[in-house]
Parts: C-alpha cells; sequence; structure tokens
C-alpha cells in the first residue's frame, strides 16, 4: 500500500534517509516541536499520538533515567499493537516515541552513607507549574543554577519473532545552565504564562532562553528531540542488522 | 515621529523591553536568523544592513576573538552614522550590530615555548567553504573535534557628549563539538551545499545539527545571535547608566 513519503526532498541522502524513503514511519507524539526537528533534518512522519496515560510512578524506578525511557516504550508500543489491530495488512515500519522529563539537583543528606557521599545530588523529576506563582518558585530555585534535561526515545518495528515486534531505546542527557537573573526578569517570565505547561516551568526555545545561559549537550534534546543521537542510532542499526527497515 | 514599534506584544515586561518600546531601534544585518532570534523574544527591529565591506585583515589583530567585536563595531556605526545623516532629525536610539566567526583549533608548535605551551592551541578563524570538496575537507578536519563560535555585538547609541553617540560591544563564545560521523554523512551533508555559504562549512540549526553532538555554551551564539548575554546587558547598561535610551 502506498504510503505518505516520510523523507523530505532535501533530507540527506545517507542510507537511514534511503530506507525510510516510501516506509510507513510513525511519531507516536503531537508535539509540535518534536515534529519540527524532525522536519528540519528531512523526516515528516505520520502523526498518531499516543493514548498512554503518562502516569507512571516515580517511586517505581531506581533511578529518574528510567522513567522516560519507560514512558516512551509504553507511548510506542501502545501505538504500534493498536495500528496493527486496526489494518494488519499494513503496519508501521517504524513507530518512534519520545519523553522528556526535567531533573532538578537537589542536595539530601543521607543516613548511613559516606561523607563523600552526603552531599550527592539525588536528582529529582521537576513537575509542570501549577500557577504563576508556582513557576516563579520554581525560577527562583533554578536561578544561577542547572538542571538535566532528559529525552527517552523508543522505536518499535516489525520483526518475524513473537510478538512480531522489536523494541528499542536510547536517553540523551543534557545540562541546562541558568544565568543569574534579576527577579524582575523571572518575574516577567512567570507572568508571560509560556512556563505554566512545560515541564521544569520553562520553554529553552521561546522567551525562557533569556533566562538560560547555556547548555551543555544537545539542544534539541533540551527542545524535546536528540535528533544527532536519534539518526546516528538508525545508521548504526542499519549497519548492524540487514534486517532492519527492509 | 513616530515609528514602527519594536517591541512586540509577547515581550517580557522587564525594564529593557519598556524602554525600547516606541524607540527606532535598528538591526544592522540581514541574516534572517539574527532577526528570528530577536523575533521569538519580542523585539523586530528596523533592519538596515551595513555597507561595512567585512574585510578586515585577520593579521591585525593580536587576538582571533577581537575579530567580530572590530567587525560588529564598523557595521554598527557606518550605519549610525549613515541614518544621522540621511535624517538628523530622527536619529536612531539604538543600532544593533554583530558579526560570528568560527575559530578551529591547531596545533603549533611554538618555537622557544616552554613545554606546557606547545601544544597550546592558537585558534584561526575558519573560512566559508569554496566549493563541495572544499567543505568536506573542512568537516573531515571537524568530524569527532570541536570548534569554538564567537560573535561580536555591538550597539550604539546617541548621547550629548562628541562625536554625538556612545560604542560598546561585547562578544560570547560557545563551543561546538562533532560527532564522530561516519564519511558518508559527511559527504552526504557536503551534496547538500547547505554549508557552503556559512563559516566553518557548517549550520548548526539545518541539516549541519546531525553532525553536531553537543554545544557548550549558547546556543542561539552558534546560529548567530547570543540573545540572553545581549539582553541582560542591555538591562545591566539601563541600571548603570538612567540616559541610556532616554
Amino acid at each position: 500500500m502506498p504510503h505518505h513519503n516520510p523523507v523530505l526532498d532535501h533530507a540527506l541522502r545517507t542510507p537511514a534517509f534511503i530506507k525510510l524513503a516510501g516506509k510507513r514511519v510513525v511519531l507516536a507524539s503531537n508535539s509540535p516541536r518534536r515534529r519540527e526537528i524532525l522536519r528540519v533534518v528531512g523526516l515528516e512522519p505520520e502523526v498518531v499520538p499516543s493514548t498512554f496515560a503518562e502516569n507512571l510512578s516515580q517511586r517505581d524506578f531506581e533511578s529518574p533515567y528510567e522513567y522516560p525511557v519507560a514512558t516512551a516504550t509504553h507511548k510506542a508500543v501502545e501505538v504500534y499493537e493498536r495500528l496493527v489491530k486496526e489494518d494488519p495488512e499494513d503496519p508501521p515500519d517504524l513507530v518512534i516515541a519520545a519523553d522528556t522529563v526535567v531533573l532538578s539537583s537537589v542536595t539530601m543528606p543521607v543516613p548511613g552513607t559516606s561523607a563523600s557521599l552526603i552531599n550527592e545530588p539525588i536528582p529529582e523529576i521537576l513537575e509542570k507549574p501549577s500557577s504563576q506563582a508556582d513557576n516563579l518558585r520554581m525560577l527562583l530555585d533554578l536561578n544561577g543554577q542547572r538542571c538535566e534535561v532528559v529525552t527517552g526515545i523508543t522505536i518499535v518495528y516489525p520483526v518475524l519473532a513473537a510478538p512480531g515486534y522489536a523494541i528499542q531505546s536510547i536517553d540523551e542527557r543534557s545540562f541546562v545552565y541558568f544565568a543569574d537573573s534579576p527577579v524582575h526578569l523571572l518575574e516577567a517570565y512567570a507572568d508571560c504564562r509560556e512556563g505554566i505547561d512545560r515541564a521544569g516551568g520553562f520553554a529553552v526555545q521561546g522567551r525562557g532562553g533569556l533566562l538560560i545561559s547555556r547548555v551543555e549537550g544537545d539542544y534539541n534534546n533540551v527542545v524535546g528531540f536528540p535528533v544527532t543521537s536519534f539518526f546516528h542510532w538508525l545508521e548504526e542499526l542499519i549497519e548492524e542488522d540487514e534486517d532492519f527497515l527492509e
């Protein structure tokens, strides 16, 4: 069955883009930012947002870095299974899902640990602010400090062995350093409400960029999709597994 | 005389944006990327590209970091003086110019220096590639390495004392780390010709992003305008000098 070609004319002529041409590639996310990052490099997947509730409990994970990978995996598998069920004759060739969390560093003394570990920061996942006042409180905490942005990416694709699909994941981590901003700048940002719907309470690619002095890592990861690691990973999978995307 | 208001509705309500409202603000650059970075945070200056030839000799500068600052200063002064001459009754309130260069790190043994200095890298300014083959050569040099992006920003604004204007400058430096890409990816990028017209031979905000694993610094600086430092600087100037932008 012919599909919308996900590979745009301006895509680089690399093995990954050549293999993806004409395939059914699905992005399990409705985020306009993720779609734009992919579009810039020449990939325009079909968009099928996941219905997964994104309600995993943070307490079920030993490390907060596992959380976005687990959420991305639930999203990708839900969309893959749903599309196969809807039309078993036309399964997706590749489903891509991503989840991004913002981790704060808080210093928590842990009883019974050695001195060198007492000041080891234990990252915790920052939620979306519930109000402008809550956003201001979060920005005051972050001001002059850094946080860490972690994106989990999971791909699901058909294989012959049961259950008929394979799941693979990566995660990408970037540090975001906040400038030492005057309080009136933080107040003005909280007032503009851009940060209300954002994990961590800021949008690096918007007016929130004015609060951020530097990023250490992939900037696109902070926006929501680490596109460089994603494509280098696809190129490796193609090299290692001749059946991948065939 | 009423001007196009350079401050957009979505700008943060900070002292700098409040002072800039209704003022004649001029960007001495036709770069769509610089205009877009400023537009995102709410500033839309009048655009008057400089006619300065950008032909300063690198050999006239002790340090390559001085070069973009000098070019930005020539651009800003040329535009300011031209606009004042064209209409002495309506001088600009603020002219903003920027120049971005890409510095490579090359290891050059310096005779007579101590051992610890022998491997000190001496940065040199990377030019725009002259052809696809030249672009590929530059990308092979950068692959798995880092380069440094430096933007000089100069502002010119009216003061009572001769010559009737003041000049101030900052520079911003960011490191760009290239992934260890397979040669076929570098070849595909050179083939797409996106890098031909770019200093250093790549565009971080385009398909060239696929070659770059991380940035250490302000991402917008690598694109061409360090907007965070620029606005924090304006806020400081307002605080220090009550006549600034009055």
